[in-house]
């Protein structure tokens, strides 16, 4: 059994989620083997990525999905001239699954290799404490290429995101990965972002990845969620901290579900780096809140071509308005 | 209906609440319309605030607060030559108020706006999961001036603090706003730091902001809080981080209420930024915890006399000592 | 009543704990007052240590441990021809024993002090919240040599690791101190960075520190923990992040317990700042969990031969492969 693909929108990571796992409540039978074939492959540019059909890498690699309990059998195709590796966040693994060259966990040139994610639930430890099972938002990157830490193969586009869900978790209708990794977001930098798009209401979900060196915080304009694992809040005197801009650095992701312009309405609205320089920088993107029906809301188009001017040190998007390039007036 | 004005300390961030909004459990009807005119005014030595009066701008501006569920009107009356707007974090607001170039959302040069500020409690969102409301510790700043992301009016000036409250919510006694901005708090480098004053067992609350381009952390000594909305635990078996030392990185923002001096007793205690070359610059403040009757505890006096000598590179506060300048021996 | 102390092995912050701390659930009576001594000493290389006993100071210092409610009075006595002091996160202190010559509390060359750190539980503010105790994982460091903030003890060896318990909190067999400091895991960079040892099964506790002026975040292969006091959850519904990578920023600490090689196996786990500069630098060491009878498991010695060739620059562990030093290909 496969995991559901996702169909890649040409230029972005949107992704729309697969009618096998669309329903909430739908869970599937606990301890799934799925296994999944991924192929890394020499992109355009010097870059490389990941992808579910030969010849279709991406980067971000795709977005995959499982529930805690399941195990993911992995055969990583090497359709490149340097070793790579897979090495994932959040889930479990023996040290021949590792990733690392440590371990000689690692695809020589052009070879074939299996890696197995495992994910357990949440066990009582006793004394009222629970060892956390492997729900997450977590992500997967190379960890051999250039370095025995995947330095290149991390600034060269080896990396996706990856969900754990809790079973009785609430599905979107929208998933988006967005990856930080030293001046770019998905590799790209404004105004060749990614413009995500939803209709108003949908409920949309986010998962940030932080690569690189450099700390970033991402910031979402209009949209705020809680500083749980999914996002959310359990009831009505969860005091979990509301968060709308969080720390992104290297290593780290979190996920969150927003429904798209609840309150704010429709519209293009930005998310970018809050670092100062980083948004200057063309470390921001679109998020594009449709109407209901599909079409454009008031203003937005306006928005979209504003944004398509964004340069990289500070562009001012308004001729009319008495301003200056740069961070200096 | 206006939110209560805070009477500004000179020099400082700190205000005093007005009664309107001082007794805990004092609930206001929900869903209120607030009326506020802000006015973004040029500084001295080239720097920009806002201002509840005209010729009254500070920096950090006016810590705004309101309860879940109300609404902000702010009339923004530009009093300068440049384009500038107000971007908030953690309300609800449509693109006419997103504050942003990319919707055309500021003021020109002269020019007065209406920008209009939503919050909502939170709600079932089914399955256990509740989308969280719009209560925390935010913040507003510039989103315009200089660069499209607003750098030169954070470099300036142009920011704020922002409370959303639960009806229920503890109130405190003071509240000070401290705003690590690039190697300044709240625009001033030690010794002109603030001096936030309170007497002991006074409920303070503080609202931490970051901006700009460099990572920072906050380290209050002598007291703690949880790493919750509001700094508390919610019971005995509440499992949050209790913390002392948390980033507050560009964009990003907190609060916590403590008892001044509480177990610790009077004195001035140190706050400052923990990154070494960063507290050693002149990213620390004093929190001076005064006597119960309001004088000076023994030593306080010393402290403070030691706190005007600290300079921007590592300044040894007390002669006696063998030691050295800067970072090495 | 001395604390328990600690059996630093060599080479890394390894302890065994004593057997009065040992068993779970044998709480001691609220309110304990302990006493202890430490020695601040010169070490070769222009380093500096705290220690338990003349002659025996570590990098990091002993890892000190309490339970909330307790007091612990350290008598420090100051080896050195340097004025030095130590400054507590986490615990209750008065000015005197702030650590901070902003309040004259440090040693002068030669000098004996003694700084009293107190505790508290949790307690009940009214309205559902609860002001926070003092459990936590905390550190001590420095603050006098220098500067007016240490600096220089934190980059010469002076700190150490803290833990405040509550009662009832379950209790590791092995406890381990890891401090990410300037490029450095506990002063050293790999090949020579700590190698942690556990059995397989066995419950470790770990203790994460960050000092410095770099930002850093903490990765561990193949464990995770709650982003929560304790690293673990509370209940089936506890809504808490589960992180495998984490901020270390400076100031900053946390502690978490895992389970050696839970699901995973035996094996040479890598523990590395994700910064990729940082890793590629240095910033690793091993987390080596053995087979439950201790011996080595297979392809461990290997993982350890090639970690022992690990560069500053970014080696390349295994030759076999056709990769390139260094980040770039």
């Amino acid at each position: 059994m496969r995991v559901s693909r996702r169909s890649m929108l040409a230029g972005t990571a949107a992704g729309v989620l697969a009618p096998a796992v669309g329903v909430a409540g739908t869970a599937s039978a606990a301890g799934l083997t799925r296994q999944l074939t991924l192929y890394a492959e020499a992109l355009p540019g010097g870059l490389y990525g990941y992808g579910l059909e030969p010849g279709k890498a991406t980067i971000p690699g795709p977005l995959l999905e499982i529930y805690e309990g399941d195990t993911l059998e992995i055969e990583l195709v090497n359709r490149t001239d340097q070793r790579l590796s897979i090495h994932p966040h959040g889930v479990i693994y023996d040290t021949a699954s590792d990733g690392a060259p440590l371990n000689a966990s690692f695809n020589k040139p052009g070879e074939t290799r299996t890696y197995t994610w495992r994910t357990r639930t949440r066990y009582d430890a006793g004394g009222g404490f629970w060892m956390p099972g492997s729900a997450g938002y977590w992500h997967y990157h190379d960890h051999a290429m250039g370095t025995d830490h995947g330095t290149a193969g991390l600034a060269r586009g080896l990396y996706g995101g990856l969900i754990v869900r809790k079973r009785g978790d609430l599905l979107p209708s929208r998933q988006y990965t967005v990856v930080f990794n030293e001046m770019m977001i998905n590799h790209k930098m404004a105004p060749d972002t990614p413009v995500l798009e939803a209709r108003l209401g949908e409920r949309v979900e986010w998962v940030c990845i932080g690569y690189g060196s450099l700390p970033h915080t991402f910031h979402l304009h209009g949209h705020r969620w809680a500083d749980t694992r999914t996002g959310m809040l359990r009831g009505a005197d969860d005091n979990a901290a509301i968060v709308d801009n969080k720390n992104l650095d290297p290593g780290s992701s979190f996920g969150f579900q927003v429904l798209a312009g609840e309150g704010a309405g429709p519209g293009a609205w930005m998310y970018h780096c809050h670092v100062q320089t980083h948004s200057d920088g063309g470390m921001v993107g679109l998020f594009l809140v449709r109407n209901p029906d599909g079409s454009l809301p008031d203003g937005a188009q306006d928005a979209i071509d504003r944004f398509k001017q964004h340069g990289h040190t500070g562009h001012d998007m308004n001729p009319d308005a008495q301003t200056h390039q740069g961070g200096e007036l």
